[in-house]
Order: structure tokens, then C-alpha cells, then sequence
């Protein structure tokens, strides 16, 4: 990830319905043309029962620009009528970061 | 989660050793100690390889004061030494938000 300062973070957590189908295919497919983006700095997802995905972007324009990529769009009216029982986005300004990494 | 703006999001990413002993114990009681401190508004976690925590909060100073609380410290410690091979923190203004709910 470039270390690009200030930089924007969106924040999205999910809960799934029962039905999941073609959602993995459509979730990998979203992820390869976040990635095309201008501005697109990193993506990080993990799934308990809850899903979070925190994207990084350069600038708010950047992020504006993919949620309303139509490809995208195709995705979130798909994911809203049949992936997702809820989800939540929050847009957030990176405002300081510190990292580790163990010594081996 | 109160609605309160603005607020702020810390985006906590790892990766986790091999030597787990312990790990969920402190884990919970972390989340237990995380929701009494002032300014707290709310906790999310998912794992996968990667792990990922958004925790909420008031203001920066309330997560400093979490960040230096006696016990979180022996925690950070410990997660340093023994469970984690990586970390990431990144403290994030959330800047806007919206969220989707089904109709059943």
C-alpha cells in the first residue's frame, strides 16, 4: 500500500441473508476492478458473522467515483436484494497510523 | 451505537501467530474493559486470515486514555510478544456514513 498522507478509509460491514449465491464470484469480481480504480490504495476483508471490508483511497473524489462505477452499482442493487440483510458504510479520514511487525 | 458526530474510528488489523494460548481470554476481556472507558460507543470484529476491529469512540482523547489503560497496556504487551506477527492501527474520522436494513 502507498504511503500516501492524508488518506480516506470506507469502512464496510455487512450481515448476509441465507442465500449467497454467486456472491463469492461477485465479491471477487468487484475486488479486481476496485483495484482499476484511480485513487485505490489497498483493500482488507475478514468475515465472522459479521463482515467487515475497509477499502483505502487517496481522496474522497476517488471514492465518490467507485460507488458509482456502474459495474459497482450493478453489484450493490444485486447485494441489497438478495446478499445482505444489513450493512453499514462509514467514510473516514485516516488521521494517524502506527504498525508492527515481530522480529524474527 | 449512539448517533453522536463527529466520532472516530479505529481500524485495528493483525495477523496472529501460531501461539494462540490465551489470545480469545484476553480478547473478551479487552472488549469487556473497552465498553466501560468514557467515550466508548461501540466494538466490531471478523477474522478471517487477516483479522479486523473497529472500535468507536467520542474523541481522540478518549482513545488515548484507552490506548494507555494499565490493563490494555499488559494486553499490547502481551499481543506483541506472543500473538501477533503484524499489526496495524489506523485512528480514522468518520466523516460520513449511511446503512441499508432489509424489509422482511
Amino acid at each position: 500500500m502507498k504511503n500516501t498522507k492524508p488518506y480516506y478509509a470506507v469502512i464496510f460491514t455487512s450481515l448476509q441473508s441465507e442465500n449467497t449465491e454467486g456472491y463469492s464470484e461477485m465479491a471477487n469480481q468487484m475486488e479486481v476492478l476496485a483495484k482499476q480504480q484511480e485513487g485505490f490504495l489497498g483493500i482488507e476483508s475478514a468475515r465472522s458473522d459479521l463482515g467487515i471490508t475497509v477499502s483505502y483511497w487517496e481522496s474522497l473524489d476517488a471514492i465518490k467515483n467507485w460507488k458509482q462505477h456502474n459495474d459497482h452499482l450493478i453489484a450493490q442493487q444485486k447485494g441489497r436484494k438478495d446478499w445482505y440483510t444489513y450493512y453499514k458504510v462509514r467514510i473516514c479520514k485516516v488521521e494517524r497510523e502506527y504498525e508492527f511487525t515481530k522480529d524474527n
